[in-house]
Order: C-alpha cells, then sequence, then structure tokens
C-alpha cells in the first residue's frame, strides 16, 4: 500500500480496499477477513450475544484508544453478564483523509487488546466514509460469551436489602476523554480505567448471593442505579462518602460543573449482592489488582422507590435520571 | 418521545435514549435490546458468523433503503456460505438532527425485512453522532446462520472447465442508488435488486456439482471474478452477450460512462458449478421467481491467468480489477 492517507477507494472493493484489509487487518488479527462468512467453533454450551459501537473523540486518550475500547467495551458487556468472553466480530466505518499510520495503530491495539482479553476476532467488514462524515473512525464490535454454568444473574434476582458494589473509583475514564481534547485548558495525568473486567467479574462470580452485575458506560453509575431501580421498584439509597472518586476527577468535575456519577466508566463493574455475600465480595476485590479501591456505596431498600444520594453533610437528595445531555459525547 | 429530531441527548444513555430505544427499536423489533447480552439458543449444530456495515446514501432508494439493506447484506452473505441465516445483532449510528419519523421508518422496514427472511433480531446498541458528521445513519450487522451439512463449498473447490451462473441482471443497486441522488438530473423507475438470496442459493445447494458462490455486491461482478481468479490462480473467460443487463442500466451507464459489471447487486447470486450441474442450476433458477433472468455467463480456464471478456463483436480485452474509485460511494 502505498498510499498515506485513507481515499474512498479504499472503500470500492477492488485493489485499494483488497489491499487495505491485507496489510492492516488481516495482519494485526491474524484472521482471512474477506470472506463471506467465517465458521465458529461453538461447543455444545449456552452463549450470550451482545454488539458495541464506538465514537470516541478523540480517537486517543491517556489510558487507551477507540481500538482498546472497542475490545473492552464488548468483552466487558459480556463479563457483567455471567459469561466467558469468546469471540468478536469487527465493523470499521473509517473517513475519507484518516492518516493509514494512525488506523494501523488503532487495529493493533485491538489486536493486542483483543489478545489480553483472549477473545478471537471471527469475522470483519470496512466501510469508507466520505470526509466530513466519520469523525476519523468509528468501530462495532459484536461479541460471542459462553455462559458460565450454575448461576442466575439479572435484575429480576434484586431484592431488598441487597448491598450495592463498584469495583473502583468512577469517572476516570470519562475526566480522561475530557482531557484529550484540550478544549478546557486542562491537562492531567489522569489515566482511563479502559479494561478488561473479566477478572473481577469471574473473582466473584460463584458467590450464591450475587444478583446482578453491570459496567457503569454511558450514563454512569447513576444510570445504572436509576435502571435497577426502574426494573425492580424498588428504592435505592447511595452513600456518597463511599463512592471512591479520584481527586483529579473531583476537581476537574467542580470546575466543569459535572457530576462524576453521571461520567462513563470503561473497566468498572457495578454488583448488587447479598447483604451476607456483598462483605465477602469486597474482600475479594480489594486483594485483586483491578479491585483495590472497591466499596459498598449503598442498598436496595423497599422504603423507597427513587435513587436516593446520602450526601458528604449528611443530608440527602434524588439522583435525578440523565435528561438533556450535560456533558460533551465521550463515548 | 415529544421530539422529532435526534439531539445529542438520545445518546447519553439517560431518559432520552431509553426511550429512543423502547419506541422505536425495542417497539418494532420486538426485543427488550437493553441488556447487556442476550442469552443465544444455539443447537449443536456448525455455524457461520459475518459482519457488514451499510452507508448507503441516499437512505431511501426505489426498491428499498438502509434498513431493508441492513438485513439483506448480512443474511445473503449467509446464505452463498451455504447456511440459513438465524440470528443478527444490529448497530445503528444516527446523526444528531435525523427525523424521528425517518429513523422510525428505516427501523420498521428493517424489522419486516428480517421477519421475512426469517432472522431473529438479538441485540443490538444505538450511538449518536454528531450533526455533520454521519450521513444521517449508518447501520451495521452481524449474522450467525446454521451451516448446511453435506455441502463443501469455498474458493479451492473450483476447477478449470466450471461454469460461471449469475441469477439475475447485474448493476441494478447500483444505478437505482446513483437515481435516486438526482444529481445527474436523471429519473427513473428502475429498482433496486435488494433482496433475500436464500431461496435462490436454497434451490441449488444439494447439487453435487455446486462450488462456490459469491454475493457480487461492492465492486460488482468484475470484483467477484478477480477474487477467483486470484485465489485459484485459474482464468475466468467471461462471455459479454451472456451477462443480463437490463437496458435502462445499460443506457445510464453508457451516458456517465459506468461500467455495469462493477456495479453492487444487493440480491443477485454468482454461483460456481461443474459443468454437467450448470445447465441443471440454470434451469431450477430460471423457474424460480428470483431468478428469471438467471444465465450461463462464462468459464473457468487454466488456459489463462486473467479475467478475459468475449465482447458482443466477438474481440476480447481483460477486465480489469477496480482500482481507484470510479463510481460514488453507493454501498
Amino acid at each position: 500500500m502505498q498510499e498515506t492517507h485513507i481515499a474512498l477507494a479504499h472503500g470500492n472493493g477492488g485493489r485499494w480496499m483488497r489491499e487495505l484489509i491485507d496489510e492492516i487487518f488481516a495482519k494485526h488479527l491474524k484472521n482471512d477477513v474477506q470472506t463471506d462468512a467465517a465458521p465458529l467453533i461453538l461447543e455444545n454450551k449456552d452463549w450470550l450475544i451482545t454488539t458495541d459501537g464506538f465514537t470516541v473523540q478523540p480517537l486517543e486518550f491517556n489510558g487507551g484508544n477507540i481500538g482498546t475500547l472497542a475490545v473492552h467495551g464488548t468483552v466487558n458487556d459480556l463479563a457483567v453478564s455471567g459469561a466467558i468472553p469468546r469471540f468478536l466480530t469487527l465493523n470499521a466505518f473509517i473517513e475519507e483523509g484518516l492518516e493509514i499510520a494512525q488506523l494501523d495503530h488503532f487495529i493493533l491495539s485491538l489486536a493486542e487488546t483483543a489478545k489480553e482479553c483472549k477473545v478471537q476476532i471471527v469475522a470483519g467488514d470496512t466501510k469508507v466514509l466520505r470526509r466530513g462524515e466519520g469523525g476519523g473512525l468509528y468501530l462495532a464490535t459484536t461479541g460471542l460469551g459462553e455462559k458460565i454454568t450454575g448461576i442466575s444473574l439479572g435484575l429480576s434476582q434484586i431484592k431488598s436489602g441487597d448491598k450495592i458494589l463498584v469495583s473502583g473509583s468512577v469517572g476516570d475514564h470519562g475526566i480522561a476523554v475530557m482531557l484529550a481534547r484540550e478544549q478546557f485548558g486542562l491537562k492531567g495525568d489522569l489515566k482511563s480505567d479502559c479494561a478488561n473486567v473479566f477478572p473481577l467479574t469471574n473473582s466473584i462470580i460463584s458467590l450464591k448471593g450475587l444478583r446482578f452485575m453491570r459496567d457503569p458506560t454511558r450514563g454512569g453509575l447513576a444510570t445504572v442505579t436509576h435502571e435497577i431501580a426502574r426494573a425492580t421498584n424498588l428504592g435505592i439509597r447511595l452513600f456518597q462518602n463511599n463512592i471512591p472518586i479520584r481527586s483529579p476527577v473531583q476537581s476537574v468535575c467542580e470546575m466543569l460543573g459535572y457530576d462524576p456519577l453521571y461520567l462513563a466508566c470503561e473497566g468498572r463493574v457495578v454488583a448488587i449482592l447479598s447483604s451476607e455475600d456483598a462483605e465477602t465480595a469486597l474482600q475479594i476485590w480489594r486483594n485483586h489488582p483491578q479491585g483495590q479501591d472497591a466499596a459498598i456505596i449503598g442498598e436496595i431498600s423497599d422504603k423507597e422507590k427513587h435513587v436516593i444520594i446520602q450526601t458528604h453533610l449528611g443530608g440527602e437528595r434524588f439522583l435525578e435520571e440523565l435528561e438533556d445531555d450535560p456533558l460533551p459525547r465521550i463515548c
């Protein structure tokens, strides 16, 4: 491939497209992505499927990029659903004018992340978008995971008295992406929490009191709690003092007027457990390299019907559902 | 949902996004697309997986729209690979400012097409793109199909002396999309060939002499023949007189200087069969409502190493691989 930037011809089905696929996608993904459909070796097990699109701006941020995110996002959706992530497919929508060296870098990151997460990329497709559309690169991944047997997770398992755990600090990803934009004139070494959460979910999966897990991505922790409250018709009480928030995240939020509870995480787990097993899960996570800041941050209660947060000063307020967008798009 | 147009808030994870998903996607797809991962009931069979992105402009054209295309494209990739299409996942990248009534129309088309094709949409995701990016709507679908047993299709099965069939006229989709743009000041009632090809592939699947099938989408018939020539190291001889091309397609191509052999089809099959079975397949297709214009258009030959086309006048020329883009983006 002699070109240095993506042209519309890289999407036309001809020689340019073939070279793009061979020299970037097939090379990094070690897989012939040109066949119309790929065989999938599925043992006789229960499988879960999920899909996710990725539109982060900028494409690179401290702690990750769109390639790492496109693997972690889908792998994590499988992990919190009680599955072992196994297979991914990849769609790339590439903007005309994107530097080919950049594309190569993102697809290499994606391939390395898939390897770390032990998922195999089994099929792919590329489309080229006209210059001015496309934000450089959008990705979508679809994931298949093997359901872990003998567990039963779901919103319907949640009971009054259950505890809410989070595996680490919230808002790091959201703030890392905003800082990478440099539009606020702020700099910092804050890293995105972007990571594979399967080691975390797997470490507590056999606890009988585990009811439900979710990764708080778009809409953050607040959105997960609202989803739970809506689905269960139970109330939720959060203890603000217990919610782990890194001080640079807190500072940037105070400066810009954001609430970190609405910011996306890309490597955290929110888990609901019975009161008895919550302490066990907390100890397991705190001894895990990815869960050192884990905390019990709230509880499920049939005494209320809303999401209530007990503030630092001992007062309490409703935590509202996210409405019209208070944030620049970050995921 | 009170809004009439898509806003960035429809992608933020909060109430607006929930309403968008409930009132359009979940409504039409009869499926709760909000869970992180959906269970997949896979019997103990061989499965094929494929994925495809869709960026057609304009979003609606005579004979289809981006919704019908997003189902047919992926279903057809499974069908030509010798599978029964079963499951799809859906990614929607929606541009800020898209009229919600339009989105509703496309997702309804998609749902109806999926029903016609007997595939179930099992998971989905939506992202909102900033105004000016996104061309209104991009879709990606990933498909799972059940491999039909007892058949062995592939480029490696192709032998010298095999015949090349096409199930109908070529270039209809490409020209229908170009006419829908109205930028050429041309109008016509030419329809896209956008369709589910599974009935066609299934009608010849049990022929022992069937070697390989492909749907000639991006890059058209010419690109499929080049792919075959490259993979097999065999030559291909096409007979221009036999290639079905509708006269309005031919006329528009002559006016605009396009070659219909490079134009995308979205409801045609190219099949390679042994000389003996090619005639049988031709009769089967000609008796099929979707295959009335089927034709044997060429043959595989070890006497040459290129794709050669015998012209109307009896001469012959090389059919070149598609290079730098001669066409506006149409798929």
